[in-house]
């Protein structure tokens, strides 16, 4: 693509720092096995036990919790999978008695979401908690439901589409008190808050490279001492028999050197990203009639801005923008392709027709205050543009319903 | 490390070929996230898709058949997991009737061994196969313990450690006639033999890149079209709902661009890895007495040589060897640190003192006819003082004993 691209999509996947571009080619030379005895493969082992400890910094804790896996998806499907095997008999079925019941939130990534609804087809009560208009859990709620037959807690930390933030701390101390798992989807918050899983008290917190600015296709899962764990991928015994399969020493590498990057620069990336979407929301605000933002105002990561945009299609408007070199989101990437209206603006209350006309535009280090600028003249016109056609009963389509 | 590595363990992990590394570089600038609908994502999707091409060329199928996975390890993982999902009830037991046996060999890879006992553990019938001195399958028996309660057969193509290649096609044949599925694990036949997946006859097949010249942490698993599958990891609708997270795009064309050249390049790798491997063989035959070649000699991936060296010990050969420059392995590297002998070569007979006494040499493109002729020099010397070691009561040892 050789014109100008203005990439707002942060939340779906980030660059690679040129840095850990650099790391990670000079890695390309390190072949071993990580698990091989010979000078190879204890380098190889070496490099990913250094990245371990730095993922480990990342998010305040100890680099013996911290097992990699092939992403943020995986991670949390182990949770998942751990609470399966903990909620079903020797024979595979659900207990009758003990802890079973599943609480979850209906603003998760779907892989959150399509594991819940995995273990309710098996018979384990799952609850999804509704959240209010800035897509916060009820925490009065969340207590009530707990009891002596909850299993695992599992609530993100911050939300990919809209970005608010939970309060994980306040979560785990009801979930802990009841004596359940508390699992946290650390994704969009790793990198763009402050994250520390020790202070926080959950047993299980999920990280992903690629959207810290390191590679695809790998991620983490930070497993608390003692809390028990199941694999979901069975074979030799890597990670202490918790995920088999040969260690992606390049990919850990790259995870290891933008974990630490993320922990130096973090108030930095704060400032950065917070003023760019202040800027852009000012922006928008200001030149488009009739909008509104989705989300907490305050409680939230520092670098998404999701805007509805009555009378204007969101497929059309993301298109529309992208003719312009402005790449943005409707929603979740991993939802994207499907034509429902997102499930996190529903759940907030957004109605079907306003969710559908909803952006989501997530800034990262490489957004200039140009960019924002420039997105902020293009869509205006964008929306009035579609808002104008929306309003115009569509005969062409009709021609083709009848040709 | 400095001084000279000679890296004799390639069926542990290869290098990436420098037109592999290339290209993964170059497309380190592509950090589109391939499910997005905007420029930076159909680029990303594109790559993607013409990857899936190159991989499905290399075993002679189609594109639409490949998954792509984060490796051999979860592509095998998920013929199980789907075993267990079609052989269990909606509740999650094991089905009462119908089909619920799983045939597999007892020289498998750990990730199928370890998902066949985790089968076993939930009240699944496996049988694991013996196999012969030379590391194959007894076709009669397989055809006695097939019926209409087979379920899935998994056995694999190349042994990892001895080299041995079964005959798949006869197998697949056999199994499809009963009505089961037919898996076969080709992660070291792939690349170093032809592989036609529709020839063979199989429903799934395991590939992983990092056995031919590409990235770790990616693989794929060839599904034939209309062959039942379950995902291990649910979540987004990435691979048809077939396997979800971020699309690993470098990681995948990384993959792509290796399956390409293996390719083009198979027959020039077999003779190049052949004439070597045999090299090798004569080598360390005429100068070191009294040892023996596992494995079969004619059925086998041309890179591999297995060799068993009574009298000494394979950790201290592999050290030994290490400390010359000369990097090997004692059995699978998923298997290493372990001190259990090979379940491969106790499997094909050959006894316990003895399976802790071999050595796996695996060559590849980077091996030299210098590197074969020293490691022939440097291996000589070190048999015979580890033989002569053994040969003397260890005094040490019974000191160490009662201090």
């Amino acid at each position: 693509m050789g014109e100008k691209r203005i990439y707002l999509d942060y939340n779906a996947t980030t660059p690679l720092r040129p840095e850990v571009r650099e790391a990670m080619i000079h890695d390309f030379e390190v072949y071993g096995n990580a698990s091989s005895m010979h000078g190879s493969g204890r380098l190889a082992h070496n490099r990913v036990e250094e990245a371990r400890e730095a993922v480990a910094a990342l998010i305040g804790t100890a680099a013996e919790t911290i097992t990699f896996t092939s992403g943020g998806s995986e991670s949390n499907n182990t949770v998942f999978e751990t609470a399966r095997v903990l909620g079903s008999g020797p024979d595979g079925r659900v207990l009758e008695s003990g802890r079973t019941e599943i609480i979850t939130t209906t603003i998760e990534h779907p892989c959150v979401l399509n594991s819940a609804e995995y273990l309710k087809s098996l018979g384990f009560p799952v609850r999804f908690l509704g959240v209010d208009e800035y897509g916060r859990i009820n925490l009065d709620e969340l207590e009530s439901l707990l009891s002596d037959k909850t299993l695992l807690v599992s609530v993100m930390m911050a939300n990919n589409e809209i970005g608010t933030v939970q309060n994980i701390k306040k979560i785990a101390g009801l979930v802990k008190a009841r004596g359940a798992l508390m699992h946290s989807d650390g994704v969009q918050a790793t990198g763009k808050i402050p994250v520390n899983v020790e202070e926080l008290g959950v047993d299980y917190f999920t990280v992903s490279a690629h959207k810290i600015y390191g590679p695809k296709g790998i991620g983490g899962l930070y497993i608390r001492k003692k809390a028990p764990v199941f694999p979901l991928i069975h074979g030799g015994h890597q990670e202490d028999g918790r995920r088999a399969g040969t260690y992606n020493n390049t990919g850990i590498l790259g995870f290891g050197r933008a974990a630490e990057l993320a922990r130096r620069d973090l108030s930095a990336y704060m400032n950065h990203a917070g003023s760019l979407r202040d800027r852009l929301r000012e922006g928008l605000f200001k030149t488009i009639p009739n909008i509104k933002m989705n989300g907490h105002p305050e409680d939230t990561v520092p670098n998404t801005l999701n805007v509805s945009f009555p009378g204007a299609e969101g497929e059309s408007i993301l298109l529309s923008l992208d003719m312009e070199g402005i790449e943005v989101s409707t929603g979740s990437a991993c939802a994207s392709g499907s034509l429902e209206a997102s499930h996190v603006l529903l759940a907030i209350g957004v109605g079907p027709e306003l969710a559908h006309g909803s952006i989501r535009f997530s800034l990262g280090w490489g957004t200039t205050a140009e960019d924002i600028d420039y997105t902020v003249e293009r869509t205006g016109p964008i929306i009035a543009r579609l808002r104008a056609m929306s309003s115009v009963p569509s005969a062409r389509t009709e021609e083709r319903h009848y040709a």
